[in-house]
Order: C-alpha cells, then sequence, then structure tokens
C-alpha cells in the first residue's frame, strides 16, 4: 500500500509503472449515507468483476464519516471522521465523494486532486457552484474528475455528451432532472388535484423530502442545468446564469388547460444555444414548469424517472430515460466511474479534460426567445379581442393561436374565456404583454399563464 | 507529416511526445458513400471545433474509393484508389472504416491495428463475424478500437454500456435496432394493413432498400444483438450465436391480435444473462418480433427510429432513444469515436479494452425461457379447452391467460376463437406445444403465434 512519490505528474508516473504489475487501486469513500452504502455493497460484492474491468484490483482503504458508531456494518478498521487525513493518506488513487454540499467537499476534492488522486463525485451542487475551480485543479495535476452521478443518477449521460457527441454541434438540451417534481407534475395530470394536496401525498410516499425546497423551487434542477451546459456547450455555466422557476405555482387549472392543448406540464430544464441576428452565439440556461406535446418523447416520461431530450446537428434527436435519483441507481453511475478512473490509472492516461474553449456569454432570461400560453377570463362584449390583439401588438408580440369559448352563468356578468398560444419573443416582452393585459378594464382574470416548449420549429 | 518510427509501441512512444507539442492527428478515410460524404462534410465544417476538443489539428490524409469519378466534391490530391497503401502510409494515426462488408474492410483494418494505427468504424457486419480476432490485434498492438456506429447510429449506446455501466451488472438488453423493420411494423399497427403492402411502400418511401432481405430477415438486428450482448455481458458473441426470425411472417391478424391483448409487434434484439437451476451463468442472443405491452417505453418508439432498453442490477431500467441509421447520424457517432481516439492519442493512453473475461456459454434458442401468445380457430363443442389444455400440460407448459370467443356464421361450422398466453418455458417445449396444437382434430387453424416479452417478472 506504500507508494512512494505521491503527487502530481511525479506520482502519476510512478504510479503507472506500477499500475501495469497489477499494483491495487487504493479507493477512499468520503460518505456513508444512502448512496454511500450502496457504493461499498457494490465495491464488495462486484470486487471481482471490477478487478477484471479494471486490470487491478480495486481495494477500498477508508471510510470517511461524521458518526462511526452510525456505521455498524462498515468494517471498524475502515472508519475514520478525519477526511482529511484519509485523503492525503499513502495508497489513495481514487477519492470518491458522496457527502455533498459545498464544504467540507470542496476542500477535500481539491487536496485529493491536487496530491494527483482522481476524484468521482455525486455532488451536484458542489460542481453547479465550484466547477470551473475543481476543473482547474484536476488540469493542473492532470488527475480525473467524473460526476456522471450528479446529474439524472444512473442514467449514462454526462460521458455520451462530452464524449459520443464530441464529433457533433449539440444545438439544445431539454431535461427533466428532477424526480419529485415530475412524480408531482405527473400525479395532477392523472388525477386533476392541486399543487399543495399532491406535494402532500408525495410526502407520504416518500418522493418528497421533509423540506422539499430544493426539489419544488427548482433549485436541484438548476443546478443541473448549469452542470449538462456547460459539457454540451463546452462553455462555463454556473447556478448563478441559470434562470430558475419552480412548481409551486402551477395549479391544477393549469394542468387542465395544457390538456385541453394536447400537452402535459413538466418541470424541464432547458440548455440552449441561441445564435443572434449578428451571428454572435450565447448560452440560455432555464428551468420553468412548461406546456410540452403530448406526442413529444419527453411528455411519457413518468413518476420520479427522469429523462433527457439532446437535440445535434447531425445526430439529430436523442432521448436518455431512466432512474433519476435512488441509493443503488445513483452508486451504479459511481461505479462506473470508478471503473473509468480507476482503468486510466492502470493505463497511465486519463480521461477528456474538461473543455471549456468555446467560452460563449449567458443570454439573460430577459431576451431569451420562448412562447407563452395565456388563458383568460374576458367580458364576452365585442371588441374585446382586437384590445386583447391590440397589446400583443404594442409588445411585438406573434399571436399563433386564440381560442376563444363563450361563457354564461347566472352568478356572474357574461363573460369568455380566451386562450392565447405565442410565437417565440423575448421573454421580457411577454412579461410586459401579460402585465399589461392584467390591467385591462376588459380581462376579469388571468387564469393561467405558462411557457409552452417542444414544439417542431 | 513525415514521423519516424510507425508502428506498435515504439510508433505510439513517439507520436506521444510529439502530440504534446500539437502534431496533427493524422486520418485515412475508407469508403465515401452516404455516411463517407457526411464524415467528409463534418471533417471540414468542425475542424476548429474538432482541434479545440482533441487538443490537436486533425488532418484527413485521404480517402480510399472505388471509382474516383464518381466523387468530384472530393479534393483530387485526397482520393486514392489504393486503400491498403492509404492505411500504411506515415502520419496515418487514425482510420475511418465506412466501407462495409466484410472484405477487404476486415484486412486493412487488421493491417491498421497491426501498426498501431486506431481504427474507427461502423461495419456492424464485421464486427459481429470478426470482432476477437479485431480485438486481438488492438490489443496487441496498444491501438484502438471504436465502433459506436456500429449499433444504433447515432445514439450513444457502446460507449455507456462498455463504460457508464462498467460497475454495474446488467441482466438484460432489449432493443429496437432496425430502423426499417420498425417502420414496417408500426405502419402495420396504425393502418392494420398486412406485411407485403406495408413493406412496397416502404420501399416507395426510402425506408426499405430493392434488396430488403438484411432487413426483414432480422440478419442486420443478429450482428447488432452480438455486438450488444458481448458488450454487455464481457463475453464473445458472434453472428452464429444469435437466434433470429424476421417479421415476414408478421400478419394483419398478428397486430390486430397484439392490440386486443394491449400489445404491439416489434422487431426485438433480445439479449440475456440466463441462470440455470445449478447458478451456472449463460447468454441468450436472439432477435424475433414479439408483442409487447403498449405502456413498456419500446411500444411508443414509432417510425425508422431506433431506442434500446437495458436492465441492470444496481442502475435499474434505462432507455436510450434516437436515429438509428442514415448519414449524418451515423456520422455524428463516427465523429464521437474519431475525437476519442484522437484524444487517447494526444494523451498517449487508450481506451477501455475489450472485456471477455465472462467467457460464459451460449444458451441454445431451445432451452431459452420465452412466453406464447397462440391464437387458435377450434370447434366450437364441449370438452376443446379440456384436450387443448392437456397439451399443454403434456409439455409442461403454464397457461397465464385464456381468453375464449364464440363465433357463428353461415359458411363455417359453429368454432370459437382461443387465445391463449403461456408462462415462460423453454422455446422447445413451446414449440412442440404448437405442433401438437396444430395436430388436433379440434383446431381448425392456428391463426397467430408469436412470443411475448417486456412484461415485468
Amino acid at each position: 500500500m506504500s507508494r512512494p512519490g505521491q503527487g502530481g505528474s511525479q506520482g502519476r508516473a510512478v504510479g503507472r509503472e506500477a499500475c501495469s504489475q497489477g499494483r491495487p487501486i487504493g479507493v477512499a469513500l468520503l460518505g456513508c449515507g444512502t448512496v454511500g452504502r450502496e457504493v461499498l455493497r457494490l465495491l464488495t460484492e462486484q470486487a471481482d468483476e471490477l478487478a477484471a474491468r479494471v486490470g487491478a484490483p480495486v481495494r477500498l482503504l477508508g471510510v470517511a464519516v461524521r458518526r462511526p458508531r452510525r456505521h455498524p456494518d462498515v468494517p471498524a478498521d475502515l472508519l475514520t471522521t478525519d477526511a482529511a487525513e484519509l485523503v492525503g493518506r499513502d495508497g489513495v488513487d481514487v477519492v470518491i465523494e458522496v457527502i455533498g454540499g459545498i464544504e467540507p467537499a470542496r476542500s477535500l476534492l481539491l487536496d485529493a486532486l491536487r496530491g494527483g488522486r482522481s476524484v468521482v463525485t455525486a455532488n451536484k451542487a458542489l460542481l453547479a457552484e465550484c466547477g470551473p475551480e475543481l476543473y482547474g485543479a484536476a488540469d493542473a495535476a492532470g488527475a480525473d474528475l467524473y460526476f456522471e452521478a450528479a446529474v439524472a443518477g444512473a442514467i449514462p449521460l454526462l460521458r455520451p455528451l462530452r464524449e459520443s457527441l464530441a464529433g457533433d454541434r449539440i444545438t439544445r438540451v431539454t431535461g427533466i432532472v428532477n424526480g419529485t417534481t415530475n412524480f408531482i407534475l405527473s400525479a395532477m395530470d392523472s388525477s386533476g388535484a392541486g399543487y399543495a394536496e399532491t406535494l402532500e401525498e408525495a410526502s407520504r410516499l416518500g418522493y418528497a423530502e421533509a423540506d422539499p425546497t430544493a426539489d419544488v423551487d427548482g433549485y436541484d434542477a438548476a443546478a443541473k442545468a448549469a452542470i449538462l451546459a456547460s459539457l454540451a456547450f463546452h462553455t462555463r455555466v454556473t447556478n448563478a446564469d441559470v434562470y430558475r422557476e419552480g412548481i409551486a405555482e402551477v395549479s391544477a387549472g393549469d394542468v387542465i388547460a395544457a390538456r385541453q392543448l394536447g400537452r402535459t406540464v413538466k418541470l424541464l430544464a432547458i440548455c440552449e444555444r441561441v445564435t443572434d441576428g449578428s451571428g454572435a452565439e450565447s448560452v440560455s440556461a432555464r428551468v420553468y414548469p412548461a406546456m410540452i406535446p403530448r406526442s413529444h418523447p419527453l411528455a411519457s416520461v413518468g413518476g420520479a424517472f427522469n429523462a433527457v431530450f439532446v437535440e445535434a446537428d447531425a445526430a439529430g434527436a436523442l432521448m436518455f430515460y431512466g432512474q433519476g435519483a435512488g441509493g443503488a441507481p445513483t452508486a451504479s453511475a459511481v461505479l462506473g466511474d470508478l471503473v473509468a478512473v480507476a482503468r486510466n490509472r492502470v493505463a497511465g492516461g486519463y480521461g477528456p479534460r474538461e473543455s471549456a474553449y468555446a467560452d460563449l456569454p449567458i443570454r439573460p432570461m430577459e431576451d431569451t426567445p420562448t412562447s407563452y400560453h395565456i388563458s383568460l377570463e374576458v367580458a364576452d362584449r365585442p371588441g374585446v379581442l382586437a384590445q386583447v390583439a391590440q397589446i400583443f401588438a404594442e409588445h411585438e408580440v406573434s399571436i399563433m393561436v386564440v381560442r376563444q369559448t363563450g361563457r354564461s352563468s347566472d352568478d356572474v356578468p357574461a363573460g369568455a374565456n380566451l386562450v392565447i398560444v405565442t410565437h417565440a419573443a423575448p421573454d421580457a416582452a411577454l412579461r410586459s404583454t401579460v402585465d399589461k393585459l392584467a390591467g385591462l378594464d376588459v380581462v376579469r382574470d388571468v387564469v393561467s399563464v405558462m411557457r409552452v416548449e417542444g414544439d417542431v420549429t
């Protein structure tokens, strides 16, 4: 287990020679929660298979946890509370991080990378926040940084994006990347129930956490969007660059309105390459609930499943589907990465580096072209549609579809329901159109406003 | 462009040093048909992007074709009819093969690999036939052999299978891997038309070739099944190991019968790890039309699209969806591989080797557990069901569902339709059950026999 000359390129060279003689690959595991326990199980149960696939035995050297007593199943001599010591220990080639959160994960992984150790992490928050810093450390030391588990759990997605499609030009990535919100929206779609009661049911069934904020407010999806956009467009996108809306405002009425248009509501993470009139490129990364056609491959992704729809110039449309969370699926992705980085060490090479050469600017949400669905309760009298259409015209928003249905009841004065779907226009223009519409005398209520996505353009 | 010490490890070592100083990666293109032309286009249009992704310029050194006059768009100084010379030319690091067929592709690629050159190929027939030989040559020379384009066109599938899921245990791969047959079956399902007229329509629309044998008789899908099974189970499976039935026998009646069971007919490539009573493992690879539940993710894969459904112990169910054929999608996959092998050369490493360590036996079709759907026209008199059930019992085939519907008409004697779906049993037992049923006096006609797949077990 002793290995001289750890750190930087010298350590790698020595390691390479030793590895080719079958020196074991030493692994440090940081964290032992839901995912960590499954990683441990797979490391043990699949030891022979892993060795065959890597070309050398894979040896677990330690497991860093906060409270060792809570882990009676882990051999005591592996447990440690001193994660920093474990990361720096002789013989550690690969550090697997499944702690989550920014610190201490960030410092530990930076130390690992600077010491020439390869890193496998499932930590989307850390990558979305400090990705460039980690990439930089990995590049400087010639070490691998792999994170398949950070987006869409077990779905092999990051490797296809950064490797299989490396010779193509990706134009758009549209993902359902949060299982909790997809479970809630799928349930609202099939039951017709409202948001609050469906969230309650999701909590009862274990699909939503006690504090569901990170999921329902879109923070989790936004972190994944940042990672996906960085990889798809070879540029740097962080959390702060992602526009975000959650699903708490989605009403039973929105879901019904979507159904009437042959659509369904999904929380989408959208990463798009946008070219403006002068040919200048920028990147838009955004998360919000949107109505997509029921015929779209993403529409049939139900329950807690995840799927990512990728559009590329040559490849056309691709979709990746699978379980986005859970201990075993996430551990499967972690082990896949472990095999890759361990193989790289045995072979003496390393995987593809970060490619952030494109260095594209981020397009602000206001300027991003989107389409809106707007449902209004209006007074049922001549000239209303003309008044409404005038507001759209003033904002240079072009209308694609209008549907007007009369409504009469004894309780309220004669009214009509007006459903409008727009062509794409800058988001700011659409927003101020909606604001102006809400202020019109003839508009009694803005029933539903939601973006529409996924149409063939 | 001159590079001393070509061939084997010495050539690689020299290349490695030179590459890190930005030496261009030399590419030879063998073949310039539908896919080749698109590869050429992408190599030219994406030259800057490719260089950025690879870390060195990618330079096309020659294009081998049979009839140079047919390629007026290719710069004349690149064209050659001497493919063997091009493969051996100084400065060629990567050979891209899009000729198809066994020879001369096999000899050319073996020469390339033995000379230490990396190979990217879209040739499924060659891989399914001579995979082990090519793998052996690649291993011996320390060169890369990549073939993402050989299965399911642009869908990034092989890399996820052999890399992302390398830490998991794949139990089953079920794919729609032939666009022509999926187009025909999808059309039969929506139109109710028969096989012959639908094939004619597919030919007219360009979805079927003039000689559609390789597609409709399942040879193309079988070659892909061999490749998928090898990768998924880390063992060697060749064309000859794959059981194969095509779609020419699928009738409009079969499609209707499937619909009545809430199913749809798809030509499936199935690769399965089977464990027998004693715990011994074997591999089953087979291609046939089967009825799958309409709720199965593969059921909604329509037209010429491809999709592959993967089941793994930890990852659970995954699906990969996209365009399975066509010049541009296939070229996208070829370019992805080119970037990977070029990156490996720049870094001085190489990708994962063939892992055929499992060395599993092939389970003959007769012994493979399958389930059958059987539709019979029987005499409508008491005791018929008992007689039929007796045949199943004699073959130890357990019945899951029986549905009997009376039928009366002036033209024929009173009869009934009997639909039976079985539990899984060895295929040979099911076949002889059907043979015996056909010989029964009370059975007037065997209307439809088809395997059923995709049920949750």
